[in-house]
């Protein structure tokens, strides 16, 4: 394909014209844009690209912020569990805490918005019981049970951006003043910003696009008195709670929250909580604020001729991309990191916005691009990864960030950089306005459905969890597979089934998760129209926990469809008799080796017509079972691998009763895969790993051929039907 | 020590007379015993031996038995789950059962003792909106919810003796009638049963004791279809079921039963559920009636003489030796097999008879005795196992069982078996009225407590759980060590609190199950009283999952005294800082690789000063934490070995701050061990290995010399002070 120009932003920095023009060049970049710590001057704001500009809404304006502490952002903290030896018990409840980070808030009145809890009973504390000791930030119990414990939930305040923060202690910033993120429900802050950006606006007539970093509320981040993480959730509430919101929420959804409502026996509604009425609620009533004010904020940018971009992280909370009100914040662009094929559909299926971009990595900082590095690997990796994503749903823009000028310094990395960007490009604009072929649709269920679209499993950009990588598996080979994927809530299916098309759910997670969901299986609305949808020939795959929430002799309470439950102890008295597995199955038919990473134990088979496809270490891992016309399948751990992908593909094929259609657009490598676009009747044929490989590809007529693919080639063919 | 004679049980059979007075003198037995399937003839019965003779009190009498079937035995069946696609849905209740087992019972109304449930929602169905088609041995429901699951319980004769059925079926005894158990709550039984005793008392004036076989329940035994075990309880009341007795029931406690009080979901009240209080006063009541019909049994064999044993298996339903109600039984003995240093114990410690008597293994049957096997590597690895608690709690009596015809063909065995029987004496004889020197008290927490004294984890003979053994390995090691030991209810606990003079609390199991207590950890007076006392220097061991059951932000509800607790995925927002394993400390000073069994993953330290013993896989595996004066160890599971027996008793002395007690008495070599009885100035050093062993041996003073013991050596010494 001839090689083309575009759709690529590039980080720049003062002092250097010269390379950024020359790499522009080699990239075909159209936009540039500053990054934390860098600042593009004049001379580059003039070359024949897009400007980008960082924006802060809600921090990185001291001057003001100094001037009204008391509308400072605002967190429930929960203290330590402190066990009572006597009647008396005194708890510091700061105990643990960054004391740069939150100081208690005495401006409200404690025995108003705090709460004392008996965390053996679960009983709060009547006020006239507690007193709190503000010189000592401590809180007095003089009527304890002995030997239950207590915990304090606070209001405090936090008085350093926590974005900021992390960089400011993990780079020695020293004496660079704290960034004091503000509340701009409160009044003067909401005055603040309004003017500031006008008056901004004003004075920025180079830029071309507001890169909002980001609105107002960041996702939970804190730190504990070392100055370590503590407590981290991407997608936390916590730092959006004040007291002036406690009230407009009374006001509009007429009841009012207890701290415990946001503090939820320290989890803080984590995302892996299954979330209650009430923290729904709340995050409804933060999501309407937040998208009507940014709405005002963008109204503002496109009165001067610009484009507002949102990045998606940091100050994000209320601005979900696929919340209910997305739509209406008049967003241009969303702009995010891409580490993998789950983040890039995160970003690259986002609705309503006219154009979104990945920010691919590596990063342009010195902890990978320093001598005797080599920065093509990660990039490598992260673009084999994430292309196959890409193949399904692209993006309209990659970037970069960081310090180009320690790009410049590896040549290799500029070469291979080069090679990514034509084939982006190449890729966009071959398939960017047609829809791939896709042989199933799948619906992921959990509590979240369509707000998490992309993101379950999903924590903390860079963190890993021993808990929920074999889960997260599930998402990366759906991202870059041949199949429709939507996400599905508890509460759509009992609301209105599952819907038209679908023809397979997965229900995936540790037992009592969001993900598992927990006491939402015992909601007969919802097992009876999984039943009866499947029993009329869906498919159900469940993987880990599913369904699972012990009730009426059950753990998993779809253990007739799924055809397995799981031993808790409790029915060791009955005979387990099936163990042995099959010897020949569709699911398995390439399969040599397993991983089902944490995968569980104690699963059993249930009836004699449950296919054991892999039974080891006196457990199910693997099954199938029919149930009337349709089909269920259990996996005891997905993490990602060429052959997991594999398997899952297999596995949802079967579940679906579609076997005969698993081939029709196919490479048999598991490194290899193949898109097809009948609409254009073009099919790539992809090489996801660094080694050259075989494969057999069929394309979609029936035929088949052998194919070479060099490590990670991309080939495009033309297509004889439209398959 | 001198050789002495007597203690000894035999089993003889008809025509053996020369080989049995041979072996009666090599063995030093004054006991003869009948088997399965073996008579004693009279020139036997005129040895100068004690006469055994087996007696069956409610089967093998058929004669009786088909004159009454409405007083079969009876027991509450729970049929499969039954997914209802319509309004209408049949249910086969018998699906799955045994035709030769059992009958449903049509002869007390199915409206009034069956119930249908809806397992979706936990309700009953209204038995207006079901039907029993008799014939077909169907119920058919016909206001079902669609795509709910149901379940039938339903009432059963039982027609067939559970362990006659498994001896027929197992050893193909073809023609051979069916023995038929009925119930001597039913009028016509309770009558035969004495009458018949009566009648045989007087025809079997050569019986010097009668071995009852037992009373009057079995343990819950239920054969699927084809005639294999589908359900064993060993300590299940299913069998003791009967409309007659849910109406004496209702009568003595107050209120009615329902047939869910006994199916439970299908678990049938298993030893591993957390006992309802429903259940316990089911137990309660069939106790007090099993335990007053067996008294009259005891005083017509005392009118005549004789003595009344019994063996601790089979019919021994609401006989359970540690009971409340045993006491009144007034029996002599008590019999059973022993399989290990556990079951040793559990029949040593016996109360309230004079003696008791283990059967010993192997069982002298062709399964063992056949030629090119050697019997003696059973039997040594028994006596090996078994002796370490003989030592601490002598059985009065021992014995073989089986075909002595068999054994005699074995020179080596008999050879073992005399140096068996005389060092069983020489030990009784030593220390049978002693107490041994005891460094620790330790007491067993559960939902069971005393009644199950040595039995916890305790499943039917034979039987291997992969979700046991790493807890069985608590009490096996318990039994043989130099602690006194006691069975402690979450309910003693409530109403006493922990017992005067108890050094360590030990708490282990499964979430949810009766060992770890489940439900129980919510009533804050048991973990305010644990918490108190181990705060004022108790000691808490926790194994498994103790003290498990999710709530207020914890799932171990003693995570505060245990230091540690269980990530269930809703805490992963939260750093786990603590990881790092201490180089040093008392519990592994001599561990050099673990073995946890089973063990438990996602288990973190809370806190900076729990010391964390051994981390691997992302978790803690054994660790202590200190609470107030007391402490804390946690270890995630603990089969048993000798290796394995050593980690645990240093954990209790640690525990229970007594480190510097640890070798008062003590082998340094975990092989072998040291039993102390001051009263006597008597020590024995054994080897509980088939290897020669040397170790330092501490003898009481402080003193410690190393020692050279021979493969499974006994060596007596005499102390020179009282310990
Ligand atoms: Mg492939
Ligand atoms: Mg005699
Ligand atoms: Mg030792």
């Amino acid at each position: 394909m001839k090689k083309n120009k575009g759709r690529v932003t590039l980080p720049s920095q003062q002092n250097f014209l010269k390379e950024t023009k020359e790499l522009m060049e080699r990239w075909g970049a159209d936009a540039l844009r500053d990054s934390d710590g860098t600042k593009l001057d004049d001379e580059l704001k003039r070359l024949d690209a897009a400007i980008y500009t960082t924006y802060f809404v809600a921090r990185s304006h001291n001057e003001f912020a100094e001037q009204h502490p008391e509308e400072m952002q605002q967190l429930y903290l929960m203290s330590k569990y402190n066990t009572a030896a006597d009647k008396e018990l005194t708890i510091s409840f700061l105990d643990g805490y960054f004391e740069e980070q939150v100081e208690a808030d005495y401006i409200h009145d404690p025995k108003s918005w705090w709460e004392v809890i008996d965390r053996t009973t679960g009983k709060v504390v009547d006020p006239e019981f507690w007193e709190v000791k503000r010189e000592e930030n401590c809180l007095v119990i003089t009527n304890a049970v002995p030997w239950h414990e207590y915990t304090v939930s606070f209001l405090s305040y936090m008085k350093w951006d926590p974005t900021q923060m992390y960089n400011h202690i993990t780079n020695n910033w020293g004496n660079k003043p704290h960034e004091i993120p503000f509340d701009i429900r409160q009044p003067h802050s909401n005055q603040f910003i309004k003017e500031y950006l006008q008056k901004w606006l004003k004075e920025n007539p180079d830029t071309d696009v507001v890169r909002f970093t980001t609105f107002f509320y960041h996702f939970t981040l804190i730190f504990n008195s070392l100055g370590k993480e503590k407590f981290v959730d991407w997608f936390g509430y916590g730092a959006s709670v004040s007291v002036a919101a406690l009230e407009a929420f009374a006001k509009e959804k007429g009841y009012r929250l207890r701290p415990e409502d946001i503090v939820d026996q320290g989890y803080y509604n984590s995302t892996f909580r299954t979330p209650s009425k009430a923290y729904l609620d709340y995050m409804d009533f933060i999501q309407r604020f937040v998208v009507s004010e940014i709405r005002e904020l963008v109204d503002a940018v496109h009165g001067h001729d610009k484009e507002a971009m949102m990045f998606l992280g940091d100050n994000w909370i209320g601005a979900e991309p696929y919340g209910e009100y997305f739509r209406e914040t008049g967003l241009d662009a969303v702009v995010g990191s891409v580490g993998d094929g789950t983040t890039l559909r995160m970003i690259a299926d986002i609705p309503h916005v006219k154009y979104t971009e990945g920010r691919f990595l590596p990063y342009f900082f010195p902890d990978t691009f320093y001598e005797g590095n080599d920065p093509v690997v990660e990039a490598e990796e992260n673009w084999l990864t994430a292309r196959r994503a890409l193949l399904r749903k692209p993006l309209d823009r990659i970037g970069y960030g960081g310090y180009l000028s320690l790009a410049c310094k590896f040549p290799a990395f500029v070469d291979y950089v080069e090679k990514v960007t034509d084939e982006f490009r190449c890729i966009h604009d071959t398939i960017h306005h047609v829809k791939p072929y896709t042989g199933l649709k799948v619906a992921v269920l959990n509590a979240w459905g369509k707000l998490r679209t992309w993101q379950t499993h999903m924590v903390a950009h860079g963190k890993y969890y021993q808990q929920t990588y074999s889960y997260q598996g599930i998402l990366e080979a759906l991202s870059g597979s041949a199949v429709d994927v939507i996400f599905l809530s508890f509460d759509d299916v009992k609301e209105s089934g599952i819907p038209e098309g679908v023809d397979v759910l997965i229900n995936a997670g540790d037992a009592g998760t969001a993900f598992s969901g927990g006491e939402n299986w015992l909601d007969e609305s919802l097992t009876s129209k999984i039943r009866e949808w499947v029993y009329k020939g869906g498919g159900l795959i469940g993987i880990g926990e599913p369904s699972a929430c012990h009730h009426q002799g059950r753990f998993f309470q779809l253990a007739d469809i799924l055809g397995v439950d799981k031993e808790l102890g409790f029915s060791l008295s009955t005979n387990k008799y099936f163990t042995e597995s099959v010897h020949a199955h569709f699911i398995t038919e390439n399969m040599t080796a397993y991983d089902f990473g944490e995968s569980k134990d104690n699963i059993y088979a249930l009836k004699e017509d449950t296919d054991i496809l892999k039974y080891s270490n006196g457990s199910v891992h693997l099954s199938s079972s029919p149930y009337g016309e349709g089909r269920g399948v259990y996996i005891a751990g997905l993490p990602y691998s060429h052959e997991n992908t594999d398997l899952l593909i297999r596995a949802l094929f079967y579940a679906a009763n579609k076997e005969s259609e698993y081939k029709v657009w196919h490479a048999s490598n598991p490194h290899c895969e193949v898109h097809a676009y009948p609409d254009i009747k073009k099919y790539a044929i992809v090489n996801n790993s660094k080694e050259t490989q075989v494969t057999l590809v069929y394309d979609g007529t029936g035929a088949s051929c052998e194919v070479t693919l060099g490590p990670g080639e991309l080939k495009w063919e033309d297509s004889a039907n439209e398959g």
